[in-house]
C-alpha cells in the first residue's frame, strides 16, 4: 500500500499529542476509506467513501453529529443527522454537482442490503458531502456515475491513498493542489488507548494565506498574485472509538474550525466548510426491541483532550493532502502546483 | 382549469382572515406550480415543482428561510438556505428515494439556463423536499426520472391541480388519501393588499387523530384500528409578496407547526416535517456589483398577522389535499379512502 | 394540602394516556415545587421554584434540554443548557424584570451549598425563566427579593398549589386569569411505570382564541372585544424519570408547542414561549473522576409515546392553571375573570 | 486620554487591512465604552459598558446578532437577540456571578429612560456577558453593585482605557494578565469608508499556547508548567456602521473564532466564548407605525472583506488587552505576569 508522501515526512507535524499507528482515520478500528478517481479529457474528479464499520450501517447506526462552519454547501443528509444523531449509510464525498447521483447510489446500496427499506421499515438517509472542483475539472460534465460511488464503497480499507485521489482528484487548497488527507491522534482514557481519526477533502483557502505550523507563509509561485475569494470548501470527517453522545461529538467536530483557522483560513463566504463525526463505540440498532438502553459517554471534564486532538488532526490532515498531491493540469489547461515541490525547494521545516 | 374539490366547498374553512382569489399559492404574483404524476403497476408517485417567479431563479434569488419541525427527513439544499437566506432554484417535491434524481435534474436545469455555473461563477444549490409514499407506491422502483422533474418545472402555472397529483400521488394523511393542497390569505399592510400562500405535500398523521376545524374527530372506516406510528412527513411551502428578511420569514414558516397541531398531529418521530418559505419582494441579484443595497422588511410589531395567516393556511391546505384526493389503491393492493367520501356520508360541517 | 380545583374536575382532560397519581410534575420521584406569592398594593407577582431532586443539584446535574418556541423572552441560563445538556441549579420562574434578582439568589444558594464555586471549582449557571405580569402587577416595582427566591426554593414539595400563586400570581391567559398549572402522564416502558410531568407558567394567548378540548371557544365576557396582540409568554417545565439523552429531551419538550397550539395559540410575536426539561434518570456528577461513563437512553422508536404525553400534559397544565385561578384585580384596577366561573355558568364540558 | 500601551506599539499588528484612527471600537461613529473598576482587598473585578449610540437604545434598536463559539457561559439576553435580531440596551460585561446584578441595573436604566416599559409598552431585554475572574478576584463577594453598572454606562466614551480595567480588571489570558482590548479596521465599500470595531473581554487560553502573529509561542515564566484546562472565557463585541442584516452580522461575528484560534485557543470546554455584534446603520424604531420599512444590507459577495477584518481585529484586540495590562496580584496572593514585560525582555517582534 502506498499512502503517498505524508505531511510528517516533510516535517509538518501539528501539536503535541501522539498519532495512531497509521496517522490516519483507519486507526479507528473498523473504519475504511475507498476511492474512485476519474481523469479523462477535461474531467478531474471522483468519489471517496468513508465506512464507519464493516457491517450493515443501516442496521447498526453509529452515533453521529455534524457542524456547519460555513454553509455555502450542497450536502445531503445533515437534517436527519441533526435530529436523530446517527448515520445510517457510509459517507460519500464528491464534487458539488454529483451529490444527487451519489445520494441515489447510497439509496440503492442501502436497499440492496436491506430489502425492507420503504416497504416493511423506514426509508434511508444518504449522507453526501461535496466540494467544488470546477477549476481543474469540467464539473458540468456530471461525470460521476452511481457505479463510481459503488466502486468507492467496495474498495474501502483502513489503508488508502491520500493526495489527488477520489473526491480529491480535482481540488485546490491555498492555491496549491489539494485533495484527500488524513491524520489521527491516540488518546488514553481510564488506561485504555482510543483514537480520533480525521479525513479531509481539502479545497479551500486563498493563495497566499497558507501558514505552516512553524509560522511561515507559503504561496504558489512565490506569492505572486492573490485570489480574490475563498471559493472552495472543505469537508472534515472525524471518526473515533471513544464513547460520546451526539452532543459531545458535535462539540468535538466543531473544533475542526480551529485547525482550519491555524492554516490561514477564515471560513470564507464561498466555502462550504462542514464537519461530520461519528463514534463506533455507540451503535443504535435499527431492530432493537427494548424500550430502554445505555450509551457510553465521556466525562465532559476530559473533553479538552479531544478538542485538542480534533484541532491538531484537522490541521495536519490538510497539510497531508497538500504534501501528498502531485501537481495537476486539468480543464482548459488550468493547473495547480504541489506544496511538496515548493517545500522541497525550501526545505527548512524538515530541519 | 380544474383545481378539484376544495376544502372550502366542503365547509372546511380555517380562521378569520380573507383568502386570495384562488385561495392558493398562485395568488402570490409570479408563483407557479407544476406536477408530473406517475401511476403504473405498483408505482404511485410523482414530482411537484414550485417556481418562485417566472424568470431565472439563479440570477434573481428570492429571500428564503426554512424551519425543521421534525428532522426525520432527507431533503437537500437547506444548509445553504440557512446560511445565505436565499433560493436559487425552483423547489421540487417528490418521494424520499428520488431526491437525488430531482437534485440532479435541478442542476441540469440551472446549468442549461446559466452556462457559467461551475465555470466562471459559483455552483448551484438545488432544493428538493420529500415524503415517503411507500405505503401506496413501490418506492424502491426509483421511478422518478430527471425528465419527470423537468416536465413538472415546465408545466408550472398559478392554477394547478390539488389532491393525489404530482408528488402527492401516493401520499397518505391521518389514514386517508393525502397529497397536494393549497390555501392563501390576503393581508393588507399600509393600505396595500399582499398575499401569503401555502402549498403542502401532506403525508402525515395517525389514523384517528384528524380533527376538523369544528372539533370533530374523523377516522377512516369509522375509526376502527389505529396506526402504531406517525411515519409520514409533511412539507409546507410558503410564498409571499410581503417584504420580509430571512429571519422574519423563518419566524413565519415556523407557525406551520401550529396548523399541523390543530389538525391533530404532534410532529411524530418518523415524520419529516419541514417548512420552507420565500418572498418575491426581496430578490438578491447574482450579478449585483454595488457593495450596498436595501431590502424591504416588515415592522415586526405587525408580524402576528402573518403568523395567524400561516397557521390558518397550513391547516386549510392540508384539508384541501384531503378533500381533493380521490381514494386510491396502490402497491400490493394497499389502499386509502377519501376524506371527501367520509364527509359526504356525514355532511354536517357543510351545514 | 389543597392543590385547588383541577382541570379534570371540570371535565377538561386532554388525550388518552393515564395520568400519574397527582396528575402533576410531583409524580416524578424527587421533583418538588415551591411558591412565594407577593400581593400588596399594586403588586401581584411572585416566584416559583422547581427542584429536580432533593439533593445538591450542582453536584448531581440532571440531563436537561430547552427549546425556544418564540424567543421574545428574557431568560438566563439557556446558553449553557444548550452546550452541556445539564442543569446545575433549581429552576426559578418569576416576572420579566426580576430575572436578575432571582439569578443572583440562585448564585448565593449554590455558593452556600458549594463553597468551592469560583474558587477551587467552576462557577455556576443559574436558570431563571419569566413571563410579563405587567397588566395586573406593577412590574416596575421590582418587588421580588433574593429572600423571596430563597423561600420559594425552601418550600418545595411534590404537592403544591396551582392557579394564581407564585410566579403565576399576576399572569393572564386568553383574557382569563392565568398562573401555575400542572399535569402528568404515566408511561409504561419495558414493564416499568415512569412519569412525564409538566408545570406551566401560563401567561399567553389572545382573548377569544381559547379552545377547550371539546372544540368550544371560550372568551371572557362572552367574547366581547379582542386583544390586539399576544404579549404574554408561557414557560413549560417538563420532568421525567425516563432515561433520555439531552437530544431526546429536546425533541420531547419541543412538543409543548403542540399543546399550546391546540389551545388556540400561534406562538405570538410578543410571547416568550420556552420549554425546559430534565430527566432525573441521568445525573452528571460534578466530581466524577472516571473518564468514561454510561447513560440511559430511550429506544427512539418509542419516543412518540413521550411526544404524545408532552403535548397532552402541556395542554392540560394550561387548563389546570386557568381552572384553579380565582379572578383577580390588580394594578390600577386592571382585572381578569376566572375560566372556572365562566365554565360554571356554562357547564356543558362536565357532562 | 491614555489608552495605555497598544499592541501595535509593541509590533503586534494582525493582518493586512488598515485600522481606524483609534484602532478601537470607538472608530464606529457613536459607539462608546465605559468602565468601572473595583480593586479592594481580595476583589479585582468591574464592569464595562458598550453603548451602540448616544441616544435611547430602547427606542432605536440596532440590528444585532450573537454567535456562541462555546456555550460554557452565563450570559443573559441572547435568546431575544437570536429571535428578533436587535439590541435594546447597552451591553454590559462583568464577572460571572454579577450578571444578575448588572441585568437588574440595565432594567432600571431602561425604565428610567422609558417609563412606559412594562406598563403601556413591552418589557426590556438586558444583555449582559461575563467571564470568570475567580483566580485573581474573590468572585463570591458579588462585589459589583447596580451603581457600578450605572457608572460604567455613564462614563462611556469613544476613547477608553484598555488592559486591566473595568470587567477586565481580574481576567487572565494564556497565563498572562488579560483584560479589555480593542482594535478596528477601515473598510471601503462603494467609495465610502466604514469601520468594523472590536472590543474583547479576554480571559481564556492555556498557559503555553499563546502564539504571536510572527509565529512565536510565548509563555509566562518561560513556559514552565502548563495549566490543565482552559477555564476562562472570552467575550467579543463587534460594532460596525456597515449596513448588514442580522444574518450577515451573525456570519461576521462568527469569524471571531478564527482570531481566537490563531492566538492558540481551541475554544476550550470550560471557556464561554461568545461574540455579539451590532450595526449602527440599521436601527429598528420601537414606535414605528408604518408596516413596511427598508434596511440596508451588504452585497454578500463582498462579505469576505468583513470576515477578514473580524478575524484580524479579534486577534489584535486580545493582544491589545495583553500588552496593555500591568501585572497583577490578587486574591490569596494569586498573580499574573504581563505579556508586555515578557516581550520587553525579548523584543524581537518590534524589529
Amino acid at each position: 500500500m502506498n499512502l503517498g508522501v505524508r505531511a510528517r515526512a516533510m516535517g509538518l507535524a501539528c501539536g503535541r499529542l501522539p498519532t495512531g499507528a497509521r496517522n490516519g482515520i483507519g486507526d479507528v478500528p473498523g473504519v475504511g476509506v475507498g476511492h474512485r478517481t476519474l481523469i479523462e479529457g477535461n474531467v478531474r474528479t471522483g468519489v471517496t467513501a468513508v465506512l464507519p464499520h464493516g457491517r450493515n450501517v443501516y442496521r447498526e447506526k453509529p452515533v453521529a453529529a455534524a457542524h456547519v462552519l460555513n454553509g455555502f454547501g450542497k450536502s445531503i443528509g445533515l437534517v436527519q443527522v441533526e435530529e436523530l444523531g446517527t448515520l445510517e449509510t457510509p459517507l460519500l464525498l464528491t464534487n458539488t454537482l454529483s451529490v444527487g447521483t451519489c445520494a441515489t447510489a447510497l439509496v440503492r446500496h442501502a436497499v440492496a442490503g436491506n430489502p425492507d427499506i420503504g416497504r416493511e421499515t423506514a426509508t434511508v438517509n444518504p449522507v453526501v458531502l461535496e466540494c467544488n472542483d470546477g477549476w481543474l475539472s469540467d464539473i458540468q460534465a456530471l461525470a460521476v456515475t452511481e457505479d463510481d460511488a459503488r466502486l468507492a464503497i467496495e474498495s474501502a480499507s483502513p489503508d488508502f491513498a491520500v493526495g489527488a485521489v477520489g473526491a480529491g482528484c480535482g481540488m485546490s487548497t491555498f492555491g496549491f493542489k489539494g485533495g484527500i488527507g488524513t491524520a489521527s491522534r491516540r488518546l488514553n482514557l481510564d488506561g485504555t488507548d482510543f483514537h480520533l481519526g480525521v479525513l479531509v477533502l481539502s479545497n479551500f483557502g486563498r493563495s497566499g494565506d497558507l501558514r505552516l505550523p512553524d509560522g511561515r507563509l507559503v504561496a504558489p509561485g512565490g506569492g505572486r498574485g492573490r485570489a480574490t475569494a475563498e471559493k472552495g470548501s472543505v469537508i472534515v470527517v472525524a471518526a473515533t472509538d471513544i464513547p460520546l453522545s451526539d452532543r459531545q461529538l458535535k462539540r468535538v467536530v466543531r473544533r475542526s474550525g480551529v485547525g482550519l483557522a491555524r492554516l490561514g483560513a477564515f471560513w470564507g463566504h464561498g466555502s462550504g466548510d462542514i464537519a461530520v463525526g461519528f463514534t463506533t463505540a455507540n451503535l443504535v440498532h435499527h431492530d432493537g426491541t427494548a424500550a430502554l438502553a445505555t450509551q457510553g459517554v465521556l466525562n465532559e471534564n476530559r473533553i479538552d483532550l479531544l478538542f485538542e486532538a480534533m484541532a491538531d488532526a484537522t490541521q495536519e490532515a490538510v497539510l497531508d493532502a497538500l504534501v501528498a498531491a502531485d501537481p495537476m493540469t486539468g480543464r482548459d489547461g488550468h493547473s495547480r502546483p504541489s506544496l511538496r515541490d515548493a517545500l522541497n525547494h525550501d526545505p527548512s521545516p524538515k530541519a
